[in-house]
């Protein structure tokens, strides 16, 4: 029988500002990559979000950006391998920290924006990334794109590693997305979407941009839940899954 | 045989800026309040000093403050129970990443500046900083002043409570430290600041600024290690404690 | 003829979380209170605010606030005098520097939240900044609660002060406003704000929560619209204001 | 008469944290780089850098970084040009308030660190930054490497432009510097840096590593005063300076 995680990103509201629909969304996805207080969320904000996480039995992950709340994380920085391993940790614990509250445990770390995007081609910055994640605890899984640095480098380490896939975007035939700035980078139509996931957790592979099928095999999905339209395309793919006979769980009953 | 411990505050520098003596403060210490990245501090100096500690066998602490990095944590904040709760278990998981990583648990945990001042005559505040001590760790230490609000909320809890001297204050009958508003708040005179961390020691008390001699039997003292001169004071009292036979231990030796 | 200012804060987003409706409330009120970076508001969000704000003809102030980002300045703190003049100095030049952009000068400063409400009660907090209003500018009106420090302040300084209504709130006979702990704090009912306003724009009075009525001439009216709701409550006020012959206007042009 | 300027970056201080040593070093320059409380300095320390320059009449300027007090300003962020433009407009306007109760006016914007070095080589952000200084001010002088984008968006803007020369670095033969990834990048002897300067002062040359003499009339030497060394360098080359019959004067006396 097939299993797939679904993941998305939460916790990012800060002090008096509100972004995203966590409650709403906890209800479809089984992995939640978690603000740490940097690009955005604060100890509040991750309390909450444990909280209602351990109640709706969402795995919890880390998801550490960089020293950048103006930019949301968006923006690239040139930070030493030293200095991401540092930042790392410290996001890590203070998550960490909520979720020994709430008696759980850290189950995955997902880098966000910029720091996650340079990293997937920054061998030195995965690695320093991924030694953070192994220092911290040598069963927390890296999540990170099929075919990227960070896959190396976690391999390098033995630590586990769990790729994702991207519902909304096109690949190119060597795994890697088609970037944004080029037409047809991003699907829009929550149809194809969804075949394409579908595609992806009954046959492990995806369609490329130029109708090359290759296989990659994704223990978790990545999905967005910004807005009502986003949404419901969760709850869309969950129920096109389960339809399928796809089991949702947890992407650590699917790595070991 | 009598036992003491000597605590410090250190890892308070930031990015390119630097405070403290911290290494060689260390050759004389017992205890580390380490700070944590809000007051002060940031990720790689919390590294480095958690290193310098495991190295040199002194124990760690949290030291938690405000997110007032312009004034250091020495200003009054007004902040609910439920943020210092957020806040102080945030700090505490920072911290305790690094702590990991060297292969050492946290001991103890002491506030910083204004939070620790408030907290001392505020029950909600230190409530809520306790419990976050406890929910993180049953065995995390809280230190604070033997008279203190700090200590009554830590018995209430179960958390193991450890109480500080403070070498260089006047105390008033009523064990509260003599305002630094008043003259003779503060022992300038490093002898007679010795002379009173041999008594507390020794005897278990402390004379107060009226000659009231009251008991007082603190597990650490509080030095400072900022300048060449407060270094120097803090190696006469270590001295002065093992010639008098008093043997310096890390906290956690002297609480159960 | 009746002449009135409407003013109301603005521009508090910040990088990638929005809030309030400014581009909407800017059709209704005549003077902008615009945060200026530290509690809310960006460099970006700042040009933007000014931009509209010229665009649509309303008259801008500096909305400065304490260093707390993560409170949105609504936190007591306690800051000296001398940090508050500089702190309240940076946020009116930061400002100023994107008036000066768009060809205006600022007309007003009114300190945000806890900054505000400290220093209404506060004679020290109130005169730093009121000198650093003079300083910047000998022009800049203070806009400030008719009975509060900062009137006192002003006047001692010579500096030209607003005093501003507030529809929503009750007042005490001794005309400070009715705590919000307080049963009756604050008036929901629209209609009600509507004929109380009309009231002290034509007959210069408030009336109490005692029934006492109390001259109380103010040059502006605070309004608040961050939601649809709110939005609605301004509109009425101002048409009601309109259609009683009252005229709406910046308050520079009320205060010499 | 020959006549230079002495540039240096001052005002780096932040909060309880010390950097540099202003006032001795006041004591020899013409024009002071004046950090904005980005990437260091803040509201006070801006407030008493002011004062002392207006003391010792040391012409200002701002100093703005990028928004990483954590890194000093000195790794590098893509930012957009927008950003780059709003966030120069903030800190030039927050510097001048300070200079504006000091009854003097902002003579030239020199960005700092990586925002510096990216933007010599990067038209859109040169061209960015040096838009803000011109809606600013016509008058504010744009000081940056002869050979710079700095150099033609200034240009192209008709905003003054003020070349600065670097004592203690090799030049290539077309203008830049020797990276500093290699060897004789930086000169370490005082006597040989101070001999360049006298050159350019008196010929308008440099010699660059090859042997090559170029034409570099620059109006100003950027100097650097964090230690006693540097400060005895800075001494140095004024009085070589004086010696040789060359005015030191504020490089708006320079620049029409």
């Amino acid at each position: 029988m097939h299993k797939i995680d679904l993941n998305s990103d939460l916790g990012e509201s800060f002090g008096t500002y509100t972004l995203g629909m966590d409650e709403k969304l906890m209800d479809y996805i089984t992995s939640a990559n978690v603000a740490c207080g940097w690009h955005a969320g604060d100890p509040n904000v991750m309390q909450k979000t444990l909280q209602a996480a351990a109640q709706k039995g969402v795995a919890v992950g880390a998801h550490p950006g960089y020293p950048d709340l103006l930019g949301f994380g968006r923006r690239e920085m040139k930070i030493s391998p030293d200095e991401a391993y540092a930042y790392v940790l410290h996001q890590l614990g203070a998550l960490d920290a909520f979720a020994r509250v709430e008696g759980c445990k850290l189950q995955h770390i997902k880098p966000h924006g910029a720091l996650y995007n340079q990293a997937c081609k920054d061998d030195k910055l995965a690695s320093a990334i991924c030694r953070a994640a192994r220092d911290f605890s040598k069963d927390l899984i890296v999540l990170a794109p099929y075919n990227s640095a960070f896959r190396t480098a976690a391999e390098a380490l033995g630590q586990p590693f769990a790729a994702e896939f991207f519902a909304d975007r096109a690949y190119l035939p060597d795994g890697s997305l088609v970037p944004r700035s080029q037409p047809g980078a991003v699907i829009h139509d929550p149809e194809v979407a969804c075949q394409r996931v579908l595609q992806m957790a009954r046959e492990g592979t995806v369609t490329c941009n130029d109708g090359t099928v290759l296989h990659m095999r994704c223990a978790s999905v990545c999905v967005h839940g910004d807005n009502e339209a986003a949404l419901a395309s969760v709850k869309k793919i969950r129920q096109a899954l389960e339809a399928d006979g796809v089991q949702l769980c947890a992407m650590k009953e699917l790595i070991k």
